[in-house]
């Protein structure tokens, strides 16, 4: 493996100023979590998007939660096939072996991956449609939901919408796995589905009897 | 979808707090993070463990880093059969839409996963050999590199090193994705292989000429 | 005094939240609240546990309950030999100068010092019997009522009942105080012991007449 | 034990209403906590003041801070004599039981502990000379600290400056537990002290190098 680069100079020195001051201060609680291990008391499921971190929003410290990210946080519906599957892995491993309370999906505006949904669903994005497209592939799961946003004609709107069916395609798919139902039918895991609004800092949940999303 | 709950009241107070600090402070970047989209430097692959967040340890701020968080770290070879894969998505949409210019893979310490893929590798993990194990399947993706540790005796010592080699292995089926190895080949995006000791702060860099990791 | 660290950073963070937000909205009441003094309507004597916070279970502000917390909500009896004691110097100061309407002994599931105490009084605690134990001769204040629960066969079972005794030790040590008896026969005080069931948020209160606890 | 009232109407209400959101929204988390135990990160010893919420002012949730709220949160010097000691049990527990990672010790502004204990060095609290005078004797903990403050003139700002010396003398003594301070030297605990201005919503930290607080 001969093209691993050294680490690049700026982030060496965020390195050792972090080393300095954040481990520093905070030595006992880290040798704490290397010995004793995590104990996360929820799972959150959010876009790889560099614009949203949940451990900021949350004030959320080492140990806090267990963190799966990935495009437009989307859960796709459980298969027994017995493929690899990422996503399903870490639901896996939270649900069953960490033994979670809380999961969370987290959804955002200005999402990439879901105005990519949108372009491939009005024919738009040839690309995506391409067998090979692995973005194409992993937007399949928002496919469904199209049919609900289809006829916004404000483009920002539609977005927005879809947006927020990422969370609740997810929290349906979540629903098929057989652990995940389990565990939520018999009291010991509650699921949480959030969207953000990246510029004005907000933060709505989605309420099933509604079938809608509320400011926090 | 009628299992979703309302958001767990410490977490309404902790995001009212950010939303009345944090944002409030940096409100002109978040208005500008979101009309103006995401442009990371870089793109980064960690684990979903909740002791290792890469923002803390290189004090990243909104829109510096692409983050994918899977179990282990682990990216699988390239296929192009047609099938979701969530990860190649993300380091898809990473490569060729964001046009990153550093892919970081991080592995840590006392990574769960990485246990887990030494203890079914020993014929100790019956569960996870089990076809429908997410887990199990996830982790064959790091069974290659198990008969590099095999022989170590210090059963600490053994983890650690098969949690580098998650580093190692990612960054080689990294290079087996054609729009992956052309980029690095042109110098259009290099590859950063890490790997964080959590209890000591540590961080060291990966030496492919030396095939081996050196402190940062 | 060369020890003490800086506040942790997550600590840091979310009072900044509170402050920007609880703290702002209740700026009357704090000001309020510096400038005349406490005057809460009852004293609350609760365990230390991390889990049990009487101002959550009651919805209870600022100003409304003085709050002593020790291991395993235990008062002492009264002792006049001029020692320095804790727990008696806060039931002194409630009665005697803040003159509060209601002392309160709340007692709670899965107690840590109720369990300790058990292992101590069958012999499988040496640790606790030795002289510098500190927990061992908290938790003496408990003993006389290990007999009420040592023939009970269930072991959770008989964790519940001697925690329900913890409460009845500590209301019948708080009559042996006399300010607080000669308070409680002129009707200006009176007395209330609770036990809570964290894990089902139940809550059941003393009835001396029966000499049980009931279903609040 | 004939003197234990029903819980008052208003507790009765509250309490319900909480049963019937907080608990219910939560109720996840509590049963885990209730299985799994407490493993809080912190140790708060904290004023049985009722204006002061350690919970609130750091939105702590169930299961995070164990929290021993005594008289001006003083903590007495270490004794090995055998006798009963309730702020030391708390200690012993929460660092050698749950191993907390850090000890905070908390004071506040307009604590009424501390006043008495100005009127008591300066003669004008014969009630609390007394030797069976409850209070008294607990705030001989910090009168060895009156010297520090006795030629300030202004009446507040004579009590500001004893507030804060209660978290100094607290540590002081903290320190003389043998079990804290080789906790402290091997970095397995941390200590910090706080004082809080109620009035105000502020919050300052001790530095021990320049012997006073911050603002944090």
């Amino acid at each position: 493996m001969e093209y691993a680069k050294p680490l690049p100079g700026y982030l060496v020195q965020r390195y050792h100023g972090w080393k300095a001051t954040s481990y520093k201060e905070n030595e006992v609680w880290y040798r704490r979590l290397a010995t004793d291990g995590q104990h996360p008391r929820a799972m959150v499921v959010s876009c790889c998007d560099s614009r949203v971190h949940v451990t900021s929003i949350f004030g959320a410290d080492q140990g806090e939660f267990f963190i799966h990210r990935n495009i437009a946080n989307l859960i796709p519906p459980y298969e027994d096939s017995g493929n690899r599957h990422g996503t399903s892995a870490a639901i896996d491993y939270a649900v069953n072996v960490l033994k979670v309370a809380h999961l969370i999906v987290l959804g955002h505006s200005q999402c990439g991956g879901v105005q990519g949904c949108i372009d491939m669903c009005e024919g738009l994005a040839p690309e995506l449609e391409a067998k090979e497209s692995f973005i194409g592939r992993w937007m399949d799961i928002l496919r469904p939901k199209y049919d609900q946003v289809a006829n916004i004609k404000d483009r920002a709107e539609q977005a927005r919408e879809l947006e927020r069916q990422t969370v609740v395609v997810s929290l349906e798919n979540l629903m098929t796995f057989p652990f995940v139902a389990s565990a939520v039918k018999d009291n010991s895991l509650s699921l949480h589905g959030l969207w953000t609004n990246i510029g004005e800092g907000g933060l709505e949940c989605y309420d099933p009897k509604q079938g809608r999303f509320h400011q926090v």
